[in-house]
């Protein structure tokens, strides 16, 4: 039988999610990993396997954490009032490493490297795209939203909008606060 | 007589400038940019002291040249005119390195761990936002977008949704002509 590890895999994931969200991938070494996790090489490895194995675990945990939490948010409010609070929770969301999204900042980061987690990080971005235009498509079905929108239009737009709240959250100059509100009261616009 | 410099200094931080925002600060080495700029270490340290000295440089190039031209549109074509324009400018502008601002993605990268460059980089983008409100508060005074609006508060929200602009542009699956067209369509109902 074996023998089972000595510690907990999804803590590991989340700590390491947040490490990487914080540095970025070249910021972040294996040492770095090694040390905040308390692994010794031999034990990473045969956890994790290699640094950018973990960093897409650590992408999926986070794709799969937001999607979940805004689809629970539209099953208890309905879609628009979920999708105009939404510009709010992300910049008002706690203890995060930092409020810029962890899938953009890898996208950037990567894209022009060619590296395989800049494909995983859009990946995950298309599926929270969806995951806008399905409310979007829900709310118009209830007749919250005009007839005439292109819900997957309405979906790209608001993703790109919500992308430049989460770095504007990050600038001190910035009243991050109004700019939510101002994305969030456009909506009742459409 | 001191003897001329072998090289043309605006080229190399031209040169410099688009390395560092395709490729960020951690992933440009020193001998990258050695190598690139076809200097020997020696004259790279006579020339700019430092990869961080230099990368200063390049964002204050970067800086100037996006104020200048955006300012150069406004005396054109106005004010208005010039602030929807903007979007479809920066997402078209031919051989970029990447779409995303070098400011947005240096400040993004460093600012977590505290560096000086992430500071100048706000700098910058303030500097930006300001140019934006101006050319708000000029719009507002030649009667092309109504009285109530706070120009500063436009400005926050305009560069906010182009920083996001440029972050889509970078995505294939985003149709970011779409988006650019529905921020500056937003303008005429301001």
């Amino acid at each position: 039988m074996p023998r089972k590890p000595s510690y907990d895999r999804d803590a590991l994931i989340a700590q390491a999610r947040d490490i990487f969200w914080r540095q970025g991938w070249a910021g972040t070494s294996l040492k770095d990993l090694e040390r905040a996790l308390n692994l010794k090489p031999g034990s990473f490895y045969a956890a994790f396997g290699s640094k950018d194995a973990l960093y897409a675990l650590t992408l999926e945990r986070y794709a799969q954490d937001g999607v979940a939490r805004l689809m629970a948010m539209a099953d208890e409010m309905g879609p628009l009032r979920a999708l105009k609070a939404q510009p709010h929770l992300v910049i008002d969301a706690g203890a995060v490493p930092t409020h810029a999204c962890m899938l953009a900042k890898t996208y950037a980061e990567l894209q022009a490297k060619g590296h395989e987690l800049a494909d995983k990080a859009s990946g995950h971005m298309v599926e929270m795209k969806e995951c806008f235009a399905t409310l979007f498509r829900r709310a118009q079905q209830a007749g919250e939203i005009g007839p005439d929108h292109d819900p997957d239009r309405l979906a790209a737009r608001y993703q790109s909008d919500i992308l430049g709240l989460r770095l504007s959250a990050e600038r001190n100059d910035v009243n991050a606060a109004e700019i939510a509100a101002d994305i969030a009261s456009d909506l009742d616009r459409l």
